[in-house]
């Protein structure tokens, strides 16, 4: 690792891309902003805990990171294609996670954002494509931790991790919302193209699933296995992240399981009121042939017919006719048919 | 912990929201009630089993929770927000438990109440925003197990614990009343409005799902872990309890499988009933269709029509409009259409 | 345990609910039946085995067993309130367990019958409230096991629990049948009245499973841990059993499936036949609308209409709608409409 | 046991039914066939391999297996009772093992036929009340495998299991081939019957599949526990069969799968073309409709009705019916509802 | 193994069926092509690395290799007869493996070329019938890796297997394509023929789910137990590869929930259509059949009818006929029924 001139014009490229927060644990002080090529020195010194964020990374940057941080080529190759699932990899002197966080956009679309983390005993290092809020809310929180800034990177992996996890939460309640309003949509009033909200929001707790379920694996292997990264005292934080996994991944099945029922619950009132519109319509005609039928022989053209010949024929024929009609309404909407 | 002057305003105005009862193990005494600051004071003598229940919290009363009793700011903040799942979580020097009471309203709708208990050695406290009937029922029963008072908190855990468990079978039996009615609503009097019963039934048991399965998880964790907290003696009666949270989960299940079933029912019944309707409605216009086309053709204006000219030609017609109506009833009646 | 005094009439009495039989180890010799009140002195005696059966207990029977055989205030409890699921619970001194009964009536109907067990190393009280077969199966046939009579309880509680599990599989032959009946009724002579089996054949399953797949668990209870009870030589017997519960659900496995399939075919059966016959109705009403329409335009008043004046006119329009009749009629039949 | 007295009648009687080989392992030479009562002192060599195979046994059958190999009552109970399910179970000295042997027979139907093995460290013993290829199979194959004669019963029960798994698999080929004609009765040439079809092949996938899901633990069993009768040689072709017995398992999952669509797939195309001939059908009717309804105006009895006196009226109402009737048609057929 | 005299002719004809590379770990450099008689000897040589492929391997192609290699006959009668699962077996002295490349033809037809391997220390041997990319990747990238060549077959191992597992994804990448295709032809532009193409993709994600999923217990296999075929180094690659699978078949799970919804849509929105059709054309003929009645009533022949003197009776009654088709029609539009 070389000694880089320091060169302001430099720094302020890099600015837009990479900003490098450092934590000195025993003053518990930030330093100043450093610039890419002095990451390593800072990663040096054992009381210095350093983060990296790296947005919408060039094959240069990767390049940095991996000199840098001497990461491992299979962990730079699978951050740089991005489009992994959510995991956690074991690499010698580090972690590699990623992690989904959700967006909701203004047309309840669900956008899910890659976060990949490199995380060490005193650094991490995020990077990622599009903006995540989690990363604003952990560095506006980090400098209110600092009486446990002793716990290192672990500390910081939290604030970070719990801020995706929480944002989970309010997308699966909007998703509910969306669905109640469903079932009015069906008990209420019917309408036939709920089906393509139904599918849009099984589409999107399939995404949600993808996301958090193997989310449950990354934190058993953090909390399982002996994790010289975390403190003890970090670790009941974990805990509690991992509680809220949980939580979010038993709303999901909850939600896919009362979307089910929606599904049925649309396809049998859809069908009851086809059904009714049928048995409906049918009746109707069934009354109108009748009629049809008395016209029809008061069309005949027999010789003797007495009923032609009578002067008021023509207003009996009609009133039977009205008779009949009103006749057969009344049974038809008396057996429900109607 | 400073030691608070004794003022009975205060006491008066406590009373309402947080209530302490003090048992002395050794005399087998409960001692007088006593006030939120002096909790800590009563905590720390090991003769003394307390029971503070907080109902309807403030802020306020989180803070004064924290201060007495120390608990970890990650289980108050549980606490306070709510809305967790049921769990049981350890923090150091104790035990923090969400369970939720099932209660049936008059109209059938089902209502879950949290209650957040933190369970300690010697101390438990119970947290809840709205009324809970089983805290009634242990506030009844603990004084009637004074022979067993050596046994501490645990006790007092299980009498709380088995009468909110106890609670949910009613409420089972009371859907499975439901459903029975749903079962002669289907194959005796047949109503299409079934379809939003089975759907309400169905998230019903989705709910008491939801918070009956991960019981089964905290009492694992309770009974399989070397357990400081509970007597041995103690533990044949969770056990008990264990026992009761499986029945409720398998009658859940049974009940859900049920469901399925009468849903299945539901569909085939109605599309039976569907399938006759059409089938009458059709065979009827076909009767009417017939005896139309011999009107119709006596209505045609040939000039030779023997029939036309015949004395009883407009009986004739009429007796063969009644015969054919007559026969085709009688044939579609046989094979079942009509 | 006071001794009491021999009181013939109270033997009477008791012989309606309670016998006991006790069985001499060492002389594998019968002695004869002891009153409620000696049991405990025979459970002292470590060479007699007892086996004390209650039917229809009363809340006396409940103290009387309490008091002789010591047992817990749980398992009575759970015995006398009924309505458990099946399950094996380890109690100080001996094992409680419940099972059921399965009997199918004339109509066809499934009684599950309780019985509870109180298993211990001398003695085995069954308790009951309706007449269970396997007790009077166990009562014939430990007679003829004298040779085998050291194993004490054991031997005695394979009896019992072989002769319940053996009376599963012709209930589940009952129904298997039931449902090839089913089978014929949905491809050769189609009844809508089937759904109404299939919902009661899936109902017995439903709780036949839930009577039987717990009872896996009750076995691997027996045979896993270290069982002081059962000697070496009474584990093959049990595994025999276990094998046969096994069978029985696997069984009961099975015929949901075939279950779940005859309600596929039932629905697909049905709906094929409902779409033959309205097809069939609306390919009628197709051909008479079509010589309606013949008849129609022979009705109308043109002045001009030579076949009006053709002395064969009224011939010629009848043979045309024969023909135009018959010729649909074919063509109809030829694409499968009719 | 009594040494008989060697009696040709008495071989003969019995060569219908029992038949013994056995072969000298440090000779490598088979031992001409024995008669029944002279297989325990066989069983007693240890340089010898015994297999006794009994088809279609009779009671007495039964006692000799019983007396001559010292087997235990619950196996013979087993065997003799047949309608096991495939298992393996320990007995003293001897494993008791059931399988299947699947048969297709001309018209493709799936019969399953019992064997029961008793399989000890020098003896094997087949019992099956019909015939079983493998038996011949095994009995043809062992000759020649008489450079590995040292591994005793294992290899040969290795022939006569691999000869039954391998006979799984054109059983499940030819399903497969069924369900292929099934796809084209559906998507090609639509039969309604193909229903039945679908039926009776889920049958014998259910009956398949509990016939070899079982055979899994049977050979986990036989593989995973430390095995005295097998030679460690003999494992890798266990092994080989367990990997078969995994793969049939494999295809009957997936042949269930693909029915499963297949199902739907018959039900969706079943539907459409319903829906297909009911909107041909009530577009045929609407034309025929429009149709009659010019004919009707034109039979009104109007005084003033200027077409009726035109001397082409006649000509000019049908040329309007031709051509409403095309009109309609082609409108119709552009919507895709002809 | 005998040593052959050298013969160009020979290797001509080899080299088209069967190629060996040779590598020396020590000198890192590759050494010339050899003959099939030569294998044997270059594996005896510890240093050298061997790649023997056999593509489309005759009868005796596989007596070479068992002779030159001494795999067991096992191996070799499975990898002769193919049709394998993907699976993991050991064998002494090394690894059998089978596993399928995905080929997508210019038909989205799924093809799935079975490739064996044969994994040994210092050697390993690829047997397929049909030409395998991967093959050609692995023989490009070989020379590319040569500074880590002293890592032996482990590394040869992952760069093939790498290469099979990489070309999955763009074949399911592919198929989610054709499910946003369908998802259109079903929301915008309904076509019934989607249910074909329904049926096919399920098909094609059974085939992939069938041959990723065992892949999975493949490298569980390879990463869990001790290996001493694969470096340590090694392992971090193959847990690259596994993650990777894990992402294929977690991938096939998401397309086949979303392919379920598909069907689900498709379903629902043929019913929808379907009875829009049905509604639409039976409101046309209500319509149709309400003005024929009027035009039924003036053609009856009373003698008193007063609208037929009329001089504008024929006006009035066509304009009559439009207002109620008009009326009605209207009517219909708004209750959404035409």
């Amino acid at each position: 690792m070389q000694v880089h001139k320091f060169d302001i014009r430099d720094v302020k490229v890099e600015l837009r891309m990479i900003r490098t927060m450092c934590l000195d644990r025993a003053t518990k002080q930030f330093l100043p902003e450093c610039s890419v090529a002095a990451i390593s020195d800072m990663v040096a010194r054992p009381e210095v805990v350093v983060w990296t964020d790296v947005s919408d990374p060039t094959s240069q940057d990767f390049l940095d990171l991996a000199e840098e941080f001497g990461f491992h080529p299979l962990s730079i190759e699978d951050c740089q294609h991005g489009h992994q699932r959510p995991k956690i990899e074991e690499f010698p002197g580090y972690y590699f996670i990623v992690m989904y966080e959700a967006h909701l956009n203004a047309e309840q679309d669900l956008e899910l954002r890659e976060l990949s983390v490199f995380l060490g005993k005193d650094f991490l290092v995020t990077v990622h494509a599009k903006p995540i809020n989690a990363i604003d809310t952990a560095r506006r929180l980090w400098p209110k931790w600092l009486d446990r800034a002793k716990e290192g990177s672990g500390l910081l992996a939290y604030l970070l991790i719990d801020a995706i996890v929480d944002d989970y939460m309010p997308v699966l309640d909007s998703v509910s919302e969306t669905m109640d309003d469903l079932e009015d949509q069906i008990f209420e009033v019917f309408k036939p193209e709920s089906i393509e909200n139904i599918f849009y929001i099984k589409k999107q707790l399939l995404q949600m699933r993808r996301m958090v379920t193997p989310l449950r694996d990354v934190f058993n292997t953090m909390l399982r296995r002996e994790q010289p990264i975390f403190a003890r005292e970090t670790h009941i934080y974990f805990h509690d992240v991992f509680d809220h996994v949980i939580r979010v991944a038993d709303t999901i099945d909850t939600l896919r399981d009362m979307l089910a029922s929606i599904m049925d619950a649309y396809l049998s009132v859809s069908n009851n009121r086809m059904s009714m519109v049928m048995k409906r319509l049918t009746s109707i005609s069934t009354i109108l042939m009748s009629v049809t039928l008395i016209a029809g022989i008061y069309g005949m053209n027999f010789d003797v017919m007495p009923e032609l010949r009578w002067p008021f024929g023509y207003a009996y024929v009609l009133g039977l006719i009205l008779l009949v009609a009103a006749s057969l309404t009344v049974f038809l909407k008396k057996v429900k048919w109607l």
